[in-house]
């Protein structure tokens, strides 16, 4: 019997009537013949006010408490919709994540998966019980509840998927899949009937917020197939697929943007070995990512400039970082600029196709878009530019890689 | 070292600020010298707003849910407490029913303690940490959340007390203490000192709001010295206490009303054997609580009337459960008046005085109030008479039993 897990967004079980709606789609799949279980996230803007309540109470506060006080979110809803299949017939329970349980670390407010322990469910789903889990929200080794970090809830549906080794993981939430760009900004994006893991990945990594990249991860290490989709109209979404499975693939399927992008330069460091770990080493350390790295060619063999990103939210933790810092390495100034986005174009088909990357730059260049940082993978190439040239640029690559809608 | 558990009601914690008062109180305990543990309910309104959605999602709702939905509101309350003990320099964690664990029976909904495992609390204050548990919630036999009923709070906090050998349990809330009556009734009701524990389960059961009579009861079983006193002031509460600890005792401490009352007459019932197992039994079977009977005598032998009282709010099932066990026994007509209010006046110093019952019924017939029904236990008399006399009759008996402030 064909095995699904549907997980729902905060919008979609935004109140008791949305509840209701996702309860009569959780029962059209039961009635349609499949086992079922379901992830729930908290109704929309319930965690935002609980995370406000826990800064607002200690702005350095005790992860542990804020893991306490913010999975309560899920928990209401799980028991929510629980009682709205009961009304419907269908045979469904609450499962918490410390019930199921959902073991994890104990890196409490961004916890990491472990395992999930699927014994009892799956003799629930042997008995055509739908289990209603509690998505975000896990049990450290301390006992005590745990939160996988924002987005968590995508990530429990898909590693409860994997666990479960369900057919597919469908994805609930306000849009209608996965599109070639962000329709309200580009007007002819379209919406893609299926995309392949690793351009998912890059694009939920790149600024694409339909889809946690952790979520997408755990799908692509055990290749379970995903369904992006509304819960809030009847047509099929995007899936998100193995690449063997998608016969025509496009050159490029996506585009990306990120407004969360700072951008840091250092001058006039000693070229010599080393000074690249100087620089990021105390980065690393104090968990900051640095995304785009790219170190001028010193014209006198002995200084360069050094320019890479980090996220807007981690800039003024950077700087401080670097200047406290200086004992290690010699720099002249420390520059830093937070008016840039980061664009990225997406797919697969660039492994085999040659000049995707100058379309790029001649795109842009057509545009008069000065081009600061660029950096690529083997299917994505991203490029920093000026924050003001966000939609300018979205459009007219969108046009130029023939993703326009007719 | 004095140990004390200090329980906090919904008012109490109804706000963010409310709560950094709270860990102020708690503070100051813990600086006095006392080894302290807190419960605490959810912020005002929040259950009431989480029983509402469960009701409106499922009239008749699985209970195990409901108690999964519902508890999360102390949750949020225990980790923001904690929080802001923290804040305040104080070492403190959140409990949930689960962790501690607080163990109760499988009637979700309104579960019954059956015994709190202390001995990680036990390590814990032992090593100055001040445990913040959440109140009104358990963990059943099937390993989900329970919760104790209404007002289930002020019996963890008692039943806790008791487990950890607590020389107090002080109970916070919005009133200054256990009043000779209702003060918004009753100008001149008086604050009192002291109260037995037998006249504060008698107050308590027979309808003052302030604690909840289960609590009481457990407090009176284990000699838990408690106190009711405000969050909102400095000045010390009511003590609860030994009858052994009160040198004088009131012939009468207090008055109490309820109006939740509804009172039944089962005209021309045989009068025979079996006849009120007949008419009750049916009613036990449903759950149904009844509190005051009266049988009048048969003038011929025969056929004679019974008086009886339920709470309004059972009222509908009563009249249905008797409709439909007519068979088990004859009567004529079956008369309901929810129009009806319950008087009782309570002091442990009746047991030796006599006069009391007497004063009472003289004092509501000089007011030309009718009395319905009368029911007596050792240190209580209840009367039944017409709601609409309720404040006249607390004034004129609040007086006439010397109660009313100078």
């Amino acid at each position: 019997m064909p095995r699904i897990v549907q997980k729902f967004g905060g919008t979609s079980v935004a109140d008791l009537d949305r509840i209701r709606s996702v309860a009569a789609r959780v029962k059209a799949e039961v009635e349609a013949g499949n086992e079922v279980a379901v992830v729930v996230s908290a109704m929309a803007g319930v965690t935002d006010e609980l995370v406000e309540w826990t800064s607002q109470m200690a702005p350095l506060h005790d992860a542990r408490e804020y893991d306490t006080i913010v999975s309560s979110g899920e928990q209401v809803t799980a028991g929510l919709l629980a009682l709205a299949l009961q009304e419907r017939g269908v045979v469904a329970r609450s499962w918490l994540g410390w019930q199921v349980p959902v073991r994890t670390d104990g890196m409490h407010g961004k916890a990491r998966l472990e395992r999930i322990e699927t014994a009892e469910l799956e003799t629930r789903l042997a008995r055509k019980e739908v289990p209603v889990v509690a998505g975000f929200q896990g049990i450290g080794p301390d006992g005590r509840i745990t939160t996988l970090g924002r987005g968590g809830s995508d990530t429990s549906a898909v590693a409860l998927a994997a666990a479960l080794g369900a057919d597919r993981c469908d994805i609930y939430t306000d849009v209608e899949g996965i599109f070639t760009a962000e329709p309200r900004i580009v007007a002819k994006a379209r919406k893609l009937d299926k995309i392949t893991y690793e351009e998912m990945l890059e694009l939920a990594s790149q600024g694409a917020r339909v889809l946690d990249a952790r979520a997408v991860q755990i799908a692509m290490k055990h290749r379970v197939p995903m369904q992006v989709l509304s819960s809030f109209s009847a047509t099929p979404g995007t899936f998100v697929l193995d690449e063997g499975k998608i016969v025509e693939a496009h050159h490029v399927s996506g585009l990306a943007y990120s407004r969360n992008e700072a951008k840091i330069t250092v001058t006039h460091v000693a070229d010599r070995p080393g000074v690249a770990a100087a620089l990021f080493g105390p980065l690393a350390e104090a968990n900051i990512n640095v995304d785009m790295i790219v170190q001028n060619v010193s014209p006198d063999g002995k200084s360069t400039d050094m320019t890479f990103t980090v996220t807007e939210d981690d800039l003024a933790r950077t700087i401080e970082v670097l200047k406290g810092a200086k004992d290690g390495f010699e720099y002249d100034t420390l520059l830093a600029d937070s008016n840039v986005v980061k664009i990225s174009v997406i797919g697969v088909g660039m492994r085999s196709h040659a000049g995707v990357a100058l379309r790029m730059f001649k795109t842009l260049a057509d545009k008069g878009i000065n081009i600061q940082v660029i950096s690529t993978s083997e299917i994505k190439i991203s490029v920093l530019i000026e924050e003001e040239y966000t939609e300018l640029a979205l459009r007219a690559l969108h046009t130029a890689y023939g993703l326009d809608a007719d």
